[in-house]
């Protein structure tokens, strides 16, 4: 549990190293205060550090670190230590999103390894405990979420930042929290009422990919570097569309990607009933197209989990023919010129995270895994 | 969504409203921008509400405006509003709590009323969505009590204190989330390992109810007045021991409690299998007695859900005959002895805060519902 992740590169240059660093130190700290007090806490906190540890893209911290340096933070500063901490503690946020967005999907694996509620719902059979072993770990699972989610604001407040800094970020940061819940409540929502239009796939995606993960850290960023108005709307906007375009490429990926290299099995998506803008697409252009039949297979694969790679592939050839793959993959082309636009037109006080900051939009929206 | 309660009446003498107007304002903002922002959230956002809002005894408010008033923060001072604000927010600690407890313990009714998860299941059922209601519900019951804690955070950080007032409160704030996650944790987990040890209902009583619902609050309130060490320490040393007397208490109305009065039928307890320190106490004395068919009765009415109310009135004519009822009234009186003891001891700012403080340690421990 203490262990730090020791790195002499400068932050720019092994950003998620540093970010791997700065929880593994805060999480240190935290966890000998719950290993003193309560140690059967404590133990159950080990899982959690292992988790938050364990990797991750660690997505959120570097858009929030580079919207910080965009807007003229200084890289090697004074400051660029407790920017790093506050920029880290998005990753307890989002500890807390997996933890609990997996038990409420009953997600058994997570990065290759068992999801929390999994992990101790497992303890519990191998002790031969009292009650339910799924109802302990659920039980855990969500407990050990909200202590992400309080750590996360203890680290955000702890950071070290100044006063009038910490005070500029608040509301990017109390905006973020709430969207990211937000769209994990749309996103639930959508596949119980089963909701085909674009414009509710849509909506999952900008409040649950575009403005948790993308628009809402530049911003807070930016705002941690006290950066005007416009450099602030500038970096929305840039973002905005990259988090939707983001999104976009991640359901492509979620049907045709490579299981090699995404790590996870094509049309899982599918089975899982995920109302994405690619299925909406595909059942707008069929009842465009008057093709009923095709329709339903699209329809009726939705959700279901007995899914054969042979009906996968039908699906697949399906959305190619109809002409959704195309027109997706054309809106993340228009989503990613105009974000790309965006960003050439904001006023940056550094010329290399613009570059940066643009890297990282091509990366996310042309990747393959 | 909107109302809100309007009194005239000093803080120190109408707390309960006063908090809850101030829930009411912070709620009705949150709402209305969530509402905006995304509809259907804003919907579900409306339940919260109603649940903040619904009732409950404001306990962990009450201490810590107590613990400030009696370190010397001037009720009707320029700094009351402020201070309201920010106890007002351990309202939204314990409502993420109970959400989430409710869920684990597949609780359905909260003050008479369905409980979030069975709420939004039933909402589910209603419409005929796709899936399974009882999944709905529960990821419901998630992400809402995820944002009771967000915005907790978010009302104390905006409470409007002043920076160093903000500052002291931090330690205590940090450590009371903490310490109410790991009170629920030992709480599910001595239930699955079945440990009967006086010890381990001690420390679920020690870190649940005494840090999380007296001592903290009272420590906040302190730190917020700026109360020097000594005070503190006081204030906490009251604190944690008027907090295990309560919980003491509590246990002993589950067992013996006038339904008509605590407004849950006695046994409950029993039927859920919590280990109480009664029923350790009760175990222990059997033990010791030599007494192994009534220690078996006792064993078995733990966590059976179909105990008849001849049962339970077995196992309370047990308890009674056993002394443990009497040893555990004998702890809860010397533990409020001594809490006395300690706050008349506190050099207070203010005695009339002392008063009120010591009528609460009464109250919470002598009472019978």
């Amino acid at each position: 549990m203490s262990r730090t992740t020791a790195t002499d590169a400068p932050i720019d240059g092994a950003l998620p190293d540093h970010v791997e660093r700065a929880l593994a130190e805060y999480l240190a700290v935290r966890h000998a205060g719950m290993a003193d007090q309560a140690p059967s806490f404590g133990s159950a906190v080990s899982s959690l550090a292992r988790f938050v540890l364990g990797g991750g893209k660690r997505l959120r911290p570097t858009f929030a670190w580079w919207g910080w340096r965009g807007a003229g933070g200084a890289g090697g500063g004074p400051e660029a230590e407790a920017v790093l901490r506050a920029v880290s503690a998005l990753e307890l946020i989002q500890a807390c999103a997996l933890v609990h967005d997996d038990l409420m999907d009953a997600s058994s694996l997570r990065r290759g390894k068992p999801t929390v509620h999994v992990e101790f719902a497992a303890k519990h059979r191998e002790r031969g405990w009292l009650g339910e072993a799924e109802r302990f770990g659920a039980a855990a699972a969500i407990l050990l979420g909200d202590l992400a989610l309080a750590w996360a604001d203890d680290m955000f407040t702890g950071a070290g930042l100044a006063p009038p800094r910490q005070a500029a970020a608040q509301q990017p940061w109390q905006a973020m929290r709430a969207e990211m819940l937000a769209g994990q409540y749309l996103d639930v929502l959508v596949q119980a009422t089963g909701d085909e239009s674009g414009e509710a796939a849509l909506s999952v995606a900008r409040m649950k990919t575009a403005a948790y993960t993308v628009e809402r850290p530049l911003h807070l960023g930016a705002a941690l570097a006290g950066a005007p108005e416009p450099v602030v709307e500038g970096l929305r906007a840039f973002g905005t569309d990259i988090g939707v375009a983001f999104q976009l490429r991640d359901d492509l990926l979620g049907m045709f990607g490579d299981t090699g290299v995404t790590g996870k099995p094509a049309g899982d998506d599918l089975r899982e009933g995920k109302r994405t803008l690619l299925m909406s697409v595909g059942l707008r252009r069929a009842a465009e197209a008057d093709r009923a039949d095709d329709a339903q297979v699209l329809r009726s694969a939705l959700g279901d989990e007995a899914l054969t790679a042979e009906d996968v592939e039908r699906v697949r050839g399906l959305l190619v023919d109809l002409g959704a793959v195309a027109e997706v993959e054309s809106r993340v082309d228009e989503l990613t010129d105009r974000a790309l636009g965006a960003l050439e037109r904001v006023d940056l006080a550094d010329e290399a995270a613009r570059g940066v900051l643009g890297s990282l939009a091509v990366t996310a929206t042309r990747r393959t895994s």
